[in-house]
């Protein structure tokens, strides 16, 4: 018996969409306005969903306050307020589109939890545009 | 050609997580605020969807009003207003966690609707936490 | 130059709806499904908005930090996870309504607020249901 | 490295729901107010969804802003401030129930699209209704 | 000890917007895509708020239920699955424009309602378009 | 008959608080993460609202076309995709705060509007936290 359970978190961020392998000229022809060099904002919703088989004695996938601390501490924590082009490690060389962000979200809650989850993010770079991934 | 079909619909209760087989101490631990004895309660929003083929003289799937006629009679007017735990046999001995809720609401609905729909249910406890449920 | 800032917040608690000056009988016809004597219960959304002049150094009206852990402390804290009607002093012997919760919430926030802040308070009992209370 | 990603847009249509192969009277029994001879309307949201591979330069699975544009071209300048069954070619002959109209939208967008996408579109009726297809 | 209490509800129309003392040209020149001759339409939401005081027994300003019932008398089985236009007296001459739309609501409401409520209501077109009207 | 036309639109933006007239340390201390040197980022939703008297033959207060138009040339052309304090000339010395962005929105829509529209604009920083400036 399969359920999925999803948790919703946000984070506001600065960041700027630049390949380093481009020269500026094409960076900007490509990317536009996200190509800013002073970099522009977002308020990023992220709903966290896993999959596996309910407990039978507790009723629970998991505990919604342990997914919610899991995520506090691996993606909250790390991402919110902050730049991240300039302030995180994962996107110094990584273009943080969309896409991108939501592959390196999975990867950081994919290590903290058990292998019998199986996980999907989507994160909302806006209310009109967004991304899913679950790692296939 | 397969298309899904989805109905939102809302009912709002009281409940309490609470498992039989553990003392109060355990259950407190477990469940924190939500063991409450004197119950808390939600707006529950629930979206049930249907996947089958298109008639081809109607160009509908099903009727919604049939529809939302059916969730009314076997989800809202069981469970709207309602204590989970004390006015409702399905949840007399299993935990009304979000889980056990969208599973039991799955089964009222699959055994009134035609075999040939396939039946998956969202439902949401807040808006940041919700659970979907497809009988497999 | 008045300015009006405003943060949501929420808590989930159970009630039911009765006049205890009343009989069970005009109790029930008067409120009808909201009076089940097993309670019932909402994700309460609030909405709490200021009134005052900017601060010209630091732009603010008041730190939203400040203001939402004084919310957490006066309302989420003493009303989530609960029952109004058992749990709460405030609702012992006055109707839960949503209007009353309204009145009750913006005194508790009033008398923790410098007087130079005008206070208005918004709260939803459902999407299609919600009150505004400013004191006047 | 497979992801999603979504684009969502949206256009104010009048319509009926009528079978062109049945009386008025049938008509009318079966889609009931729906059926208004002098037709009702809608606010439509869509959610258009490709799936493929991240451009390993870019970290794009498809530029938004040609995707937003293609949607426009396609979708809202065609549907847009339009009566569905009188100026619209699709419909003339087909039923614009949501079902069909997403069916109809899936097949605009996927003669527009390179095959190494998949896709699949949701289509909101209202907030309470909407409907999935991904040709399948 | 005056309260605001609200209620949302909503209906689908079909609507054009169309001077009659003016040429077509005119019309079409000024309303743009919205004089389309065969009419679009859109899902309006409608908040409808009553001030007044608090009901010392009871708690309520108004009971939700009666005036849930009393818009869906005035307002919605009215205007819904209508062709506003040709099939609703109001605006067989008016211009069914929001904010007429708005005045034509206000006016049926305030007529059904004891005079110790003031009203104000806002309708929504779109998402982004909304239109308030309290009688003044 | 006095009527209010509000139109919704967004911007996406980066900033930082901060008090040019404070040591980095005071600004740390007391603006905490939004202080960030390198910027954080939001969505930033606007409502603009417009009162006056509806023209009694076209039915409208305002064409939301042109609002619509003004609202783009005057603040998303300005902010959108933009770092407030790097690039924009009205936050060199003003601390980009909700309030004080709502200030200046109203100061920039208000030159362009006839003077007997009353103007009110409501900034959206993030979901939860919002600012309402009527030039009062």
């Amino acid at each position: 018996m399969n359920i999925t359970v999803s948790r919703k978190a946000h984070f506001n961020a600065a960041h700027k969409l630049h390949v380093s392998q481009w020269s500026d000229e094409m960076n900007k022809e490509f990317f536009g306005l996200c190509n800013n060099p002073n970099f522009h904002g977002h308020n990023y919703d992220l709903i966290v969903s896993l999959t596996g088989e309910i407990d039978p004695i507790t009723g629970y996938l998991i505990d919604m306050k342990f997914l919610g601390q899991l995520i506090k501490e691996e993606i909250e924590d790390r991402f919110d307020h902050k730049n991240l082009n300039l302030d995180c490690e994962e996107f110094k060389t990584l273009n943080p589109t969309t896409e991108n962000i939501a592959v390196v979200i999975w990867h950081l809650l994919r290590k903290r939890l058990k292998e019998t989850y199986t996980l999907k993010v989507i994160l909302y770079e806006t209310e009109r545009n967004f991304v899913e991934y679950n790692g296939n």
